[in-house]
């Protein structure tokens, strides 16, 4: 891609510049964040998305409040974390920062912010690299050439400050000549995968073919996918893995029909002080995401809807949790621990 | 509904008139079809759809063909068996216009197509009827009052001749006080879920929650439903059930976690002729359907698209079959073949 997904531009009194991915792929329509408030509900609104790319985008958020002091970090880390429950790389950043925060004196606080949310940039970039190449690794050796590839939302470059985790499994293995034919769900209600995944796979040449999420389980049947992978949004102590809602049907599905089901997520998104799933906060969003898809109206006024916004594949439906620094494989609490903690 | 979904006005040189179903539910639209073609585009592009509301269309348009002669109700026929080839009412109904044609003298052709549509008209509400009968008897003995029940795509009042089949079941057991919650997929490319199903439960006053077809699995995990229950636009001689896309799916979700999944048909979708569901042809259709919800294009330009408008739920994930005849339970050529042959 030209355009970066998120940038920082300028010094310490610069700014943050994000692709507003709600008006992809008709426009690719830049959002210049001057305040902490914009980036807020940059990520609120998902101009901004993706478990990696949030994580991001609020530790440079961080570096829009410094002007004032460590009371205002303090209260921007606050209130950037109210953005959005479920992915925990936000957390996990905010907390980062604070740290930083904590540790810099007045005068050095913005330029020590800046180089850790940049650090953070790129680091995550670096683990973008290492989790295509883990995984590719991986399928290489377990699948056939040009095997078709069940990806769910989008995991790509616009989802992380790299290239991708699931997606760059798949970018991967198509630079080494492998040719995977990826089915991409376009993932309701806001259909990350069509407007979002398919662009960067026809972006970069790899062969992809867009379904409904309802035509998962029939593309399984018909032979014509070999493996599903998918990211994640925060990833349990156990390896349950919460992700954008329809994963978990994507998982019993690959289940039923005996293909292997893997998650990549870098080691950020995983949080060991929750035992299980259960205990994962699951995000419900506004009905008008599902009534109204690109603003048409399509069901009745006023009619009830439920939208959770994510559910949780178990982690004895996940064939190996593909990370920068290896593969879990099998996926219990013991090896997520091994290969987490520090 | 105040408005019936079909319904022919006048006499011999009367005209068909449907409610144009790709309106609904922003504006109840007639569509007056005065020639053969003009349903044979209506069933096309869905503005009546519904596999029995398909075969009752179909042969009132006989109808429309028989000012000229038996040679235009035959060519009548074979164009209108051209329309959509996956529901098996459409060559069902066409085949017994075909034998009152074969039967009739020219000076009496047009009035016994009238009446023989308007017989398959009448049957059919009857047997939506009985449907609802039998399977509000199955589920009060089965489930506890109050229960949720999932369903796929649109099978009431507008999908039928009558009230309809798996939802004759559940507007039947809202009369019996039984005080269903129905969770509604929206059932994509085209929304009948959100746009109809939504639509007709609500008028009737029957508590429903609108879904992505992608938290059906979850709904299920959550225990907000008891069940799942469908139509079917083929049913094999084994039992295995086409319909909607997406269904199977569903199915496999609901064995995931011990839900009974039921299939609602009357006997005239039925096709004894294939012995399994391998043997339905699936339609498939058009990319825009997916790329272009609503109008509003959410793909790339141009990108590759697999749209089977039809999956086939295996026998073996059926737990019964409510026919207007009773339930087919368990589900087997030799019980379907008890119920069903004449």
């Amino acid at each position: 891609m030209s355009t970066p997904t998120i940038e920082w531009i300028g010094g310490v009194d610069g700014h943050l510049r994000l692709i507003d991915q709600t008006k992809l792929p008709a426009e690719t329509e830049l959002l210049d964040c001057e305040t902490v408030d914009d980036v807020w509900w940059a990520i609120r609104k998902l101009s901004v998305r993706g478990a990696p790319a949030i994580g991001v985008a609020a530790a440079y958020a961080v570096v829009l409040a410094t002007s004032d002091s460590h009371e205002s970090v303090k209260s921007a880390c606050d209130h950037l974390a109210t953005s959005r429950p479920t992915a925990v790389n936000l957390f996990w950043a905010l907390d980062r920062m604070r740290r930083v925060a904590d540790d810099a004196d007045r005068d050095e606080l913005a330029e020590r912010l800046l180089a850790e949310a940049k650090a953070i940039h790129s680091e995550d970039a670096e683990q973008c690299a290492a989790i295509g190449r883990h995984g590719a690794d991986l399928l290489e050796q377990t699948l056939a050439k040009g095997s078709g590839i069940l990806t769910h939302c989008n995991t790509g470059a616009l989802a992380t400050g790299g290239d991708g985790t699931a997606l760059a499994v798949l970018f991967e293995l198509h630079r080494r000549g492998f040719g995977p034919h990826v089915y991409a769900d376009e993932t309701r209600p806001l259909l990350q995968g069509s407007r979002l995944t398919m662009w960067e796979l026809t972006d970069r040449g790899v062969k992809a073919t867009l379904i409904c999420d309802s035509m998962a389980a029939q593309v399984m049947r018909e032979g014509r996918v070999a493996a599903a992978i998918v990211g994640a949004d925060r990833i349990a102590a156990n390896g349950d893995s919460a992700n954008k809602i329809g994963t978990y049907g994507v998982a019993l599905h690959a289940k039923a029909h005996g293909l292997p089901f893997y998650v990549a997520a870098p080691t950020t998104t995983f949080d060991l002080s929750l035992a299980t799933g259960a205990e994962i906060p699951i995000e419900e969003r506004a009905a008008s995401e599902i009534t109204k898809p690109g603003g048409v109206m399509f069901a009745p006024e006023g009619v009830e809807v439920y939208n959770p916004a994510f559910d949780v594949a178990p982690a004895e439906l996940i064939a190996g949790i593909i990370t920068e620094r290896g593969v879990i494989n099998p996926v219990t609490t013991d090896t997520v621990t091994k290969m987490v903690a520090n």
